[in-house]
């Protein structure tokens, strides 16, 4: 067991008590070159380099030599966030088990800057700071430190912990491992980093994000690129771009290939 | 909209205050027979009558005609519960959202004769009744009551839903539309209503077993037979169970067609 | 067993030996309704009418919803076709098996307009009306009626059908039952329908869009106008974009909503 | 760029001109202990050591564990064994396109002493060998070759590529790089190296099955007792081994820890 314990590795805080380690990663951006490679054969000899040819599949959506990479993670976050989390179902979870495990006393509490007001305008969001934010806070406080402690009065009297666990508050902290490969993992950075995502979970995001820009740095500026920042206009809004555009001389002012020149302009105007 | 509402459809109550509807179907014990019969082609002229060929299917893990059979589910569990179901991953889950939605007060208590102690003999389980239950369910009303009034204390003052929810505990009730295919279905039944399961899950687990019992008659009783109710030994096990069954004589007392019967001793004394 | 024979049920012809049928539904545009409102519970007030709704959902990517609806066809396609609709991993197949059954000797023949030149542009793809087009085409069906002629020349000789079928071609029809959730049904749609798609895929691709067109009519529209027809700029094209509508007035002639003409100028001038 | 190609890597020839080379793997049975010490935390210190850790859970379908680790394989096999190989739809492809690329001439022919008859008991199977193997063999090649031959032709004269390869048989060999998870890699294995896979995609999995007992030994060992070897009796048989076991010994030859002792007893005797 030569390897090194997912505890010596570095790992990055998230929140008050929580963190991203990345355990293990296989392949990097000459396997998803290598992958595609076989797929398309000879035939991809045009896009000459490897830099080109991961940025050609990520414009076009080839997702399957994205899949060929895989990342692992150690997490520690509360439960709220775990619970946003495993809504990605394609990857894998192995979870602290409160049945098998007693919790420790760790929860989130959110930072005073970040206790504001229900949204006006986003129904699922948060709006402008708030103005009590001391007093709520000290509410979070109480009803989280009495839940942990009558959890373990539950346990000191030898309650079952699977039954003592359900007083706990969502805010408490839980840890798991989580493998994902590469195109999901994209797929969950554009999700959970995107601002409506709920602001704690895209700090693990985040987190992860800059871990992916070390680790495949080429296809995640592809990425950056090709969907992060790209823009996605419906039919309706693109009758006005085209519209809009009417007349309007090329810019001259951005570098594009020849062929995503072409491939701009029959978005455009076809 | 011609369609019932799920609202009007008949329901289960399951724990305190909780429930399960089936609220859609697609597919029964002829759809299974109906895709089998493409897969298999002419092939499957000799299992004549579809009960045996939906039996040979499950004994012999056919699953993808099982998988042409779906069913949707409405439930409201606890968050504890809802956090096993979804690690199933192969289905789909519309679940409230506590960032969009108001969370009701509703929380899980269980009843006095199911607060027991931690067992003994399994890590993850419960034993023995405890002596102090109403003491016990006195702390937990204490904290859900609480916990629950101070979110609505943070929802008066306008603290963002998405925040406020995290000091909700594990107990409090979630819903969530689930659909799944039938075979997912059954591993779902498998897992959940065995005995290592918690008790809380596999009164859903049940309830929703009597249902598919209604709805697909012929494959459930098949899966009761070659897979809930049956034994796997290991290796080393069957040496043993192989040396105990030296010389003893062939039961009557059990009617197994002539394939099972062959497919039997070629199990017992390869 | 009261059900209609799929054989019974319309069938619509694809290629020269091929079809689709819709074999059975579950949901409707009412289901997704219902399944987002369990979501988004008490706060999806304000997005008063139903189609309005399914159409917020499918702007905002929020994709449960629309796996909540379920349909299964059966189809006759060539080996080949099969082998690019596999790709799409959600979703359940039941495919005849040539081990079990004896292939049939239908097999597909391109029409001559579709016998052409390999594209000169697109590496994957097909280019101009091929001027040889009768000799190749007598060319496939020597090669086709020969092989199916050899494979029942080895059946006859008692060969192992799971060998002899080797020799068969991958024009060779074959029939398979899939069922799938429209959410991932869309992204079929999307892949198959695209120009890049190849030519035979796109027939039953299209056919597929049809029969959805019918039987969700309000989603497969919110489809149509948020993501077939959509157009998406990477971050280098909302340079040029950005700058070729600099000063431009905002058109009149498209009718959007408030909503969709804040989201569309946050997009455009963010 | 400073990882060996995959073509320096040992690979293991598989029937006439295929082979499987394990390109790359992520973890290992220390990452297994290590993700299900996540799981059952401080739960798990009974089970002292790794390799008990490990069968218990191979034992008791824990297998999120199992999932935690991942393997990359490069296969060359008859496009006949591909269509049963992407069945597994948990887990990544990367096939090489015969849309990009020109397919080589490359195809499986059968060893005379696998060309046998069809089998009389199993309807998908083959059965005792063919007296005329040799002819038949004769058969096969004329196709094969004729249909090749036929292929080049077409591209010759510039048809495209996905209309020219419909001719190829189904024994022409493809290329596609395969990732899976262990716990999904298991059950390809349990399935393909089944008496009722056909013989050519055994060769496969029993070369990927010599690969994975050197990858993670004390996993591969934990598979071979309890799942590959064991033997799951149905409801209806088990009351026939209960009987005949009734009044005897307990075998005193096989060692058995007492919590598996156990174990044994509950499933014999409940």
């Amino acid at each position: 067991m030569t390897k090194t314990k997912p505890s010596e590795l570095p790992h990055t805080p998230v929140l008050d008590e929580g963190f991203v380690r990345m355990v293990d990663t296989m392949g990097n951006d000459a396997a998803i070159v290598q992958a595609a490679r076989v797929s398309y054969g000879e035939g991809t000899k045009t896009p000459s380099d490897d830099e080109t040819l991961i940025r050609y599949l990520m414009r076009h959506w080839h997702t399957s030599p994205f899949e060929m990479c895989e990342a692992k993670f150690h997490v520690k976050c509360p439960i709220s966030v775990a619970r946003q989390w495993v809504r990605h179902r394609t990857g894998s979870f192995n979870e602290v088990s409160s049945r098998y495990s007693v919790v420790t006393g760790d929860f989130y509490l959110p930072e005073m800057t970040n206790i504001r007001h229900q949204s006006k305008t986003n129904k699922q969001g948060r709006g402008g700071q708030h103005e009590l934010a001391y007093a709520m806070q000290e509410v979070m406080i109480i009803v989280a430190d009495d839940a942990h402690g009558k959890y373990k009065t539950l346990l000191d009297a030898d309650v079952a912990r699977e039954t003592a666990r359900d007083i706990l508050p969502l805010c408490t902290y839980t840890e798991f491992y989580w493998k994902v490969d590469l195109h999901n993992l994209f797929h969950f950075l554009r999700l959970r980093t995107d601002l409506h995502a709920q602001w704690e979970i895209r700090q693990y995001a985040q987190a992860i994000e800059r871990m992916v820009a070390g680790w495949v740095p080429v296809a995640y500026q592809a990425w950056v690129d090709y969907q992060r920042d790209a823009v996605t206009f419906s039919r309706m809004e693109m009758e006005l771009v085209r519209e809009m555009v009417q007349g309007a001389a090329y810019p001259t002012s951005v570098d594009l290939s020849k062929r995503e020149q072409e491939e701009f302009w029959k978005k455009l105007v076809r």
